[in-house]
Parts: structure tokens; sequence; C-alpha cells
């Protein structure tokens, strides 16, 4: 079957949660190279344990371009102390993409906070937050991805939970459809339900930042941690990388793959190779 | 603290789903009368066990309303057999339904055929199956109600996943907004995230055929059958309420709790006794 779009889909790029349980993000970056892939996206978890300046230096050497920093976020709290501290760790956040040269932050917004039942009110906090956020960013050149997750995590993860709810932010903060400054991140995962998937990836035009695959598995046995391989599941993945190229994109195809049942339980350079031939067959 | 909307929900219904393991219909039926539970939405295995008439005379000298059938739908099909199958098995449910004499037939509409992954399609397999479900329906005084299931159900139960979505089918096929031959079924727990929930449900007005309470639990252990009861969640179900009853909507309160690791293994009197408690406390 032919696939729709560009024959070859972007390079790839490894988020290290594929491999989270098997390397450091020193042996990711390793396992990069080995498997010619050429971007990588490290968790601020791998990071912090590295040390930002030897995985800069590291990854530097490598030649690999770092795609994302996942992960910036968690605006909401249940009081302005802790919004604060969120906050200041997402400005933290900024620095380290910054001396990573990452692309983007990638922004996983947050939930309710406990005990809340207000989603409408955690929505106005993550507005503000990203409002706050992007007065730090900007002037430090780090771009800031706003991921709509699966409607599924709207109450502990995140409350922005379609690409159109992402945009709207990004309508009211940014300087119209030509700002990248702030944008969004697109996974296949979280937004290949949405019916309005093609018209709001039409109107994210320039301003998609990052697209990650994966696929939905059918039956999916966990909420967070039964995330397909590429072509594993029902997702039409070249349908969606044809939309997000004809509005521009023109980035990596990033792979971020949650298992703990199956990916997470084999040896990394055989989730590896996987990731690179399934990135080459039906990406 | 102060429940928006009217002090007092509308009347309680017992969708048997809810007690589906510990009881018959007959059981759910006499269970309804011990509690003061004046509404019941039987599904169609637990009816055909019974039989339609017996049923039927049941509900009848019970005196409980029939708030739903549980359900029609389930369209899509590898091919064209398969989908006439599903549409003769849709007119058996209308006729179940008109038996009955319930508020509506519930529509799970289906998921994409094993091995598709045109989700595009599969929605447009639904719309024609509708159509010509609704040419049979009609004229027998069965409403349809469309139930949109949460996104994570896409896949392989439902790919009509907002009221945005269904609203647009009803548009598509009925008679405008007054036209109440074909309507929505909104359950909190499939539409409670929905950013757009507020404006669809001022959009669906009369349209809104039933209204289904129960919980989203943090965590969800279970994609299917890990439903809360009212109040142990994080859904503001008072809110929801509120908005469908400033639309018009003056019906009963329906609770279909699927939960094989708590509700399932309690007592079903049990369970009735919670449900009218939190139908006063917390709905």
């Amino acid at each position: 079957m032919q696939k729709p779009g560009k024959a070859t889909p972007g390079p790839l790029s490894l988020n290290t949660a594929t491999v989270k349980v098997q390397w450091s993000l020193a042996e990711c970056i390793e396992g990069c190279l080995r498997h010619g892939i050429t971007g990588i996206s490290p968790w601020r978890d791998k990071l912090a344990e590295y040390g930002v300046a030897n995985a800069a230096r590291h990854i530097r050497e490598a030649g690999l371009t770092v795609t994302g920093l996942c992960r910036g976020g968690m605006f909401p709290a249940i009081d302005a102390a802790g919004r604060r501290a969120a906050l200041e760790d997402n400005f933290r956040a900024v620095d380290e993409a910054a001396a990573l040269n990452a692309q983007c932050l990638v922004l996983v917004v947050g939930g309710m906070p406990a005990g809340s039942k207000d989603i409408a009110g955690a929505r106005g906090q993550v507005q503000d937050g990203i409002a706050a956020l992007l007065e730090y960013a900007r002037p430090a050149g780090v771009k800031l991805a706003i991921e709509p997750l699966h409607p599924m995590y709207a109450a502990d993860r995140a409350c922005v939970n379609t690409l159109g709810q992402a945009l709207d932010i990004c309508d009211a903060l940014g300087n119209g459809a030509d700002d990248t400054a702030l944008g969004v991140a697109a996974d296949v995962y979280h937004i290949w339900w949405d019916p309005q998937l093609a018209a709001q990836i039409k109107r994210a035009g320039r301003r998609i930042l990052a697209f990650h695959v994966c696929d939905w598995l059918v039956p999916t046995r966990d909420l967070l941690l039964d995330r397909g391989m590429m072509g594993d599941g029902v997702i039409d993945i070249p349908a969606i990388r044809a939309q997000v190229e004809a509005v521009g994109y023109d980035g990596f195809c990033e792979v971020e793959i949650m298992s703990s049942e199956n990916w997470w339980k084999r040896d990394a350079d055989e989730v590896l190779r996987v990731c690179v031939e399934r990135h080459a067959s039906v990406v």
C-alpha cells in the first residue's frame, strides 16, 4: 500500500521514555549512535541524573538533535505558593532546554489539584502559568510546545485535551499563527481520535513544534503504560503525518512508547532496532 | 456547599449494568421497588433472558418508567452483509424499546471493524446506519439517543466521542433542533472533560433524551470496568446537571456504574442504597 504524503518520514528521534527502564541518558545517546538515530528527546529525571552540562556535551559530541525536553508544565496547584513553585520549576526547565539547545520544551500542563473538581479553574491556572512562562522562555529563545493529552488524562495529568484547546491558548497568548515561540506538540496517541483533527492541524500551521509517534493498542490494558509500537495498533500514522507535513512540518518523528509489560521488558537495543524498522515501514 | 440549579435532581433510574453481576432483570425491578427507585434502563442481554413480554408486564405492574433501552448501535462492519446484520439487530432493538415503552433506544455506535485503521470510514458507516435506523424508529415512535463515548473507546466501542460530533449527526439526519426523534444521551463519564461541553449542551437543547451519572475515579484502573459511584470521583455532577436542566431537560438521572472490582462485588441492595443516598447528596 502506498503511504500518503512524502515517501519518507522526517528523521527519527528517540524519546528516552521509550527505554527508560533499561537505559540511562548516556546509554540512550550511545544507543542512538549505534542505531543511526539522529534525534533525542530526554526526560528531565534522566537529565538530572546525568547532569545538564555532561549531557549537553555528550549530545553535542554525538551530533544528535535535541527534538524536545520532556517536560515542563504541571501548573495547577491548590494555592498560590504551589503555583509559584511549579512556575519556578518550569523556569529551570527552560534553562535546561536552552543548555541542550532543545527545539522545544514540551508542556504537559497538569490536571486538577488533589480534591478539586473544578476543571475550568485548572484550565485557567494553566493558561496563567503558560503566560508567565512564555515571558521567561521567549527571551531565552526556548520554544514552548503545549502537548494536548488524551482526555483520559484530563483529571490528573493534563486538562488540555485537544489540539483545538491548545491552539486557543496559543491564540490567546502568542502573537498570531506565525509566532512559533508558543506552539503545540502533536502526539498521534493523544489526538488520533479527534473528529476535528484535520481542521485543527490546518489551524496550527507552523506552530506544530514536535510530532510524536507510537500506536493505540486494542485492547489497551493500562491507561498510562500500555502504548504500542508504531504499526501494532489502530492509528493511521502516515495519514496524520501527511497532514502535519502539508502545513509545513518538516522536523523529526519522535518515538515515545511507555510500555511497562512489553517494550520496557525487552533488550533496549532490540527496542531501538524495531523503532528504526517501523519508522521506515509504517510511519 | 450549595449545589447549583434545582435543589433536587430528577428522579433516579437504575441502569441494570450497575448490578449486572448480581441480579437478573426481574430482581432489578423488585430491587427498584424496595428502594423507591422509579425508573429502570435494562440492557438487552438481561431483557432477552427474561423475555420481552414478561419484562414489559413486570415493569408495567411495578409502575417503573423505562428511561432507556441499552443498547442499539455497533453499526460498522467489515462488509455490507455485516452492516446489514447490524442494522437488522437494531430494528429488533427498536421493536423491544417500543414494547417496553422506553423513552429512548441508546445507541453505542461502534468502533472500527477489526483490522481497520479508517476511523473516518467507520464514522461514515455510523451515520449511514443511524439514517437507516431512524426511518424504522420514527414511525415506531421510538426515539434514538446517540451516546457519545469517551475518546478512550474510539477504536473498539464508539467512534462518536463528543457531544458536538453526535449533534452534527443529529443536524445532518434530523429535522432541526426541535426534532427529538433523534437526540443524544449525555453521560457525565464520557463528556465531563470536554472543553466544549457547555456550548454543546446549549446546542443540544431538547435533544438531550437521557442523562446518565456515575463518576471518574483517580486513578482509573481499567478502561472499561472501573467507573465510580457518584461523589467518589472528580466530576462536578451538579454543575453538568444544572446545564442540561437549563436547556429544558426534566427527566430522570440514570445511574450506570460498571465496576468489576468494587460495586459488582457488593451486595446489590447495598449498591442501590448507596445510589439512592448519593443521588440525593451529590448529583
